[in-house]
């Protein structure tokens, strides 16, 4: 699989459709994600070898960071029968991706994704995760809740999740991160920290080997460190809000992928800013999840493209 | 220029681009906007006619209404050499357009949209449209405006652009509407009603043609008829709004291009409502013939697709 | 207790403070609602009265709706010692009340308001009045939930809410009534309709003797009667909405507390369009529960005071 | 004059109703705005004051830092008769804000403020603030605009402002800050920093003896420094905003009155930025000239409370 300097489509370790088949269906909804440095010609050559294969596009968004010279993004989404999917990728791969010295993926939407969810006490993100899988409202399956208190358990066991205590002893923290690698190794697709307090390593990051979505609050302009809200209010804010990314080494300092405010004013307290806060945490985090899971987002160096 | 039933690309009476090629250029960017019925293939052909004309696509569009027997709307933006565009849109009509019987129109970015503005007393609208084009924030020219009063005549000179007083008398609408129209004749691409308070007949919008943006207040619930704003503070409604739609010969009723709204409370009275409304309604408009010049807008029987 | 024409203060039925008065405590969180024909003097009285009476204002708020002959509104939150407690209602509305004419109410917060929810099948927003009501997120008490369906039994009782469920058979509306009233009756300071899709009679409204609050769908523009997401879809709406207002015998013209809105698409199918109306009908009702049991709500004949 | 540590209400150095008498009026609509320790007592004392005066209290704000112990907030409107004037803010003085320590100011409606908009080569900020004042939307008037550059005399020419061109040159900044001085001195009573690209030492602030508004582009998270539009595109931000806030001594860190945002995607490139940027920049300065010219906004510390 091809690989261009700085551009990086997500979840390349989770598995290809090839690998994952399950059983015998006559039409599945697919999605390829591509990106490959720009120039005449690809999405002709994408779009013929679809036709050429039997799918019918259904969706297609492209982006080009610069008309001459720039990265070139793609997402389609197509349908296609289950005789025409033998060999799919695999001709995918030799007669298009390789020409163009693509960074590319495919997606079966029967195959939602895994989610494994990390969270510390405040649980308000998960529950709105946890709520919203139940009622089919996110295109991915929650497969296990991790935490380094027990605080959840209960409620991640009542909607039917296993929960994993992995308690992060002071000085210990190598240790608990290579027993949380243990239970997330090949059991899930993306990792989401839904307020989970404890920074990873980079290691970690690397070993893991899916995407990392993390959620912070975030004011503008920008309190970092601890006490945001106090000192927000201290200075008057008029907005607070909340920004998903994708986890990397540096911390806070990754692809975004959604933003959003709420409007407060001097009658909130400090105490209001952290309801109203988590209000919007949880409606920021749970839109970039679904969002990935419909593979709509790709990473582009330090920004993201989400069509 | 094939046609199905029950879609329309806009613009379809402005003139071509090989009726309008100025003095030569090296490169230009070109939009091509298709729609016609969905089936395997277009995206493929499409794009494979672009890539052997000559063309490199910068962003491209596609929407179906419905993955099986649907309705396919696609816009693509590509840059084309001058020597490639000899005989260019022919040869996409008789080999592309034809064989999947498409609805299409293609524009020449070097070429803007000719807009008229028609307007009565309030000026909020006018006076943003002009501002935005001086600074070359719309994509389009404002020719000329067109009013019942001559009561912006100094504001729109100032600007350079001539006005046209065009009075309507009670019982002699139709002969206003004759002399709007010789105004108006071959020399505009987009007509928008920037608060032009009188009611277009079906004759006039069938003869213009070109088509016709209008912008109206709008509330949640709604309230038609006179006194708007009364009746909204009387209901004590939280939010005003606006709407900027195609105009239809159903009064009020045509397809949407834009909305927006605004936050109001008990505070504001009447006077404060017609004040935000009329911030709304301008920021609303603009948006609307912005999308409209860069070609983002296709109609879908009385509905939008804005890409 | 005095009443101007066209003024109610909410809430009028529901006990006084001296009939509620619960274990001895130190200090209370008192509100104050006022509404009488404005004239000079009412603060002054009205503070001066407070403040012989040992209270400290902690917040006040006031609306004239004209500055001459127009209606006054007030609400003061202030703390009151206990020992300070004794006939305060009842001096007030002797020295202070009688003499504007004043419709009045007083708060006890340390009792907080008792809200009935009234659910049919859909259940986002009863689900979020239980989840916040559980965090402490709303001031007030969920006492019961009522149902023309049995389908939320186990979600209510899962918080331990009493859950009835009053089946409405066709033609027997009055005898299901009466049967939700007995269950009501003086059980309750607030009456919820979570997407309860029974038509109450103006009888009803009557005899229920607390204020009820509905949620219900709105666009821009609005699309009264059955089947609005599908017209709106036909419509191209970019932006959809939600409306919490008390309810009135006219169906669906009360006065109105909160509205919201959000932006949709051509992308967004009848189905998306329903569950982002879901999101906003739940964020929207909450508020305006949460609004009122916090006193901050005030009727004017049509519209409200939101302080 | 009252003042207590920490609180200061703005415009405490422009000159006080009773030397700006202008030709007799029957009636004119007084502001009373005040800041003092919390205790009981305050509100009664304030309108009891007023009533006995004569004055009709037409609007009331009040705001508590903290129940015990915080600092107190009042905000008044309210209409007195010519016969009624004589005497009446040394009477307050004496009587009221002497016997709770109050800093306080009270504002004659019919004076409006006198704005100096000080402006460098962006000119967004300084046409929206003349265009909105030609219309009355504002309730202040422009009396002259600065700037260290020539490029929009014509503008404010156009609009009957002068116009002075005080250029920074290079090590020369104090001559330049002495000139503004001059220009300033006495003429206005708020300056309005609309895009003035040179830092305020705190020696001029505190020579200015008025308030100084500032607006300047924020995000979620804030960028400081040189090139924040490229910087915030490399990191994918969805949300670009502005935030006005009161100038300090310290570089962007004063007190907020104002914050809002506007949504972006990765289809924006850096210039787009700019221009949403440039919208919101100018509308979120306008709401805070506004508020501050209608004595809505006070200053608590490095906070504000705007009613």
């Amino acid at each position: 699989m091809g690989r261009l300097r700085g551009l990086t489509v997500m979840n390349e370790t989770a598995p290809l459709l090839a690998e994952r088949a399950g059983p015998e269906r006559t039409s599945a909804l697919m999605r390829l994600l591509v990106s490959c440095a720009d120039r005449p010609g690809i999405v002709a050559a994408v779009s013929r070898f679809l036709f050429d294969a039997g799918a019918n596009i259904v969706r297609s968004d492209q982006y080009s960071s610069d008309p001459s010279g720039g990265a070139f993004f793609l997402r389609m989404e197509f349908t296609l029968e289950t005789e025409d999917r033998a060999g799919f990728p695999e001709r995918f791969g030799l007669s298009v991706a390789e020409r163009f010295d693509m960074t590319w993926r495919l997606w079966d939407t029967t195959q939602p994704k895994r989610i494994a969810v990390l969270v510390s006490r405040s649980d308000h993100c998960l529950t709105d995760l946890l709520w919203r899988r139940q009622r089919g409202e996110i295109e991915g399956d929650i497969v296990l809740v991790g935490s380094n208190h027990a605080d959840s358990r209960a409620e991640a066991e009542a909607y039917g999740v296993p929960y994993h205590h992995v308690p992060v002893e002071k000085d210990r923290k190598p240790e608990a991160e290579a027993a949380l690698l243990e239970i997330l190794d090949g059991r899930c697709d993306l990792v989401v920290l839904a307020r989970y307090m404890q920074v990873l390593s980079g290691d970690f990051l690397e070993r893991v080997g899916v995407p990392v979505i993390n959620i912070h609050h975030s004011f503008l302009p920008a309190f970092a460190g601890a006490g945001p809200h106090e000192r927000a209010k201290e200075r008057g804010v008029k907005l607070i809000g909340a920004t998903a990314h994708y986890v990397t080494e540096e911390l806070d300092a990754g692809p975004i992928i959604e933003q959003d405010v709420v409007r407060v004013s001097h009658r909130d307290d400090v105490a209001a800013l952290v309801r109203q806060g988590a209000d919007i945490e949880r409606a920021v985090l749970t839109r970039a999840v679904q969002w990935h899971c419909q593979d709509r987002v790709l990473r582009h160096g330090n920004t993201t493209v989400v069509f």
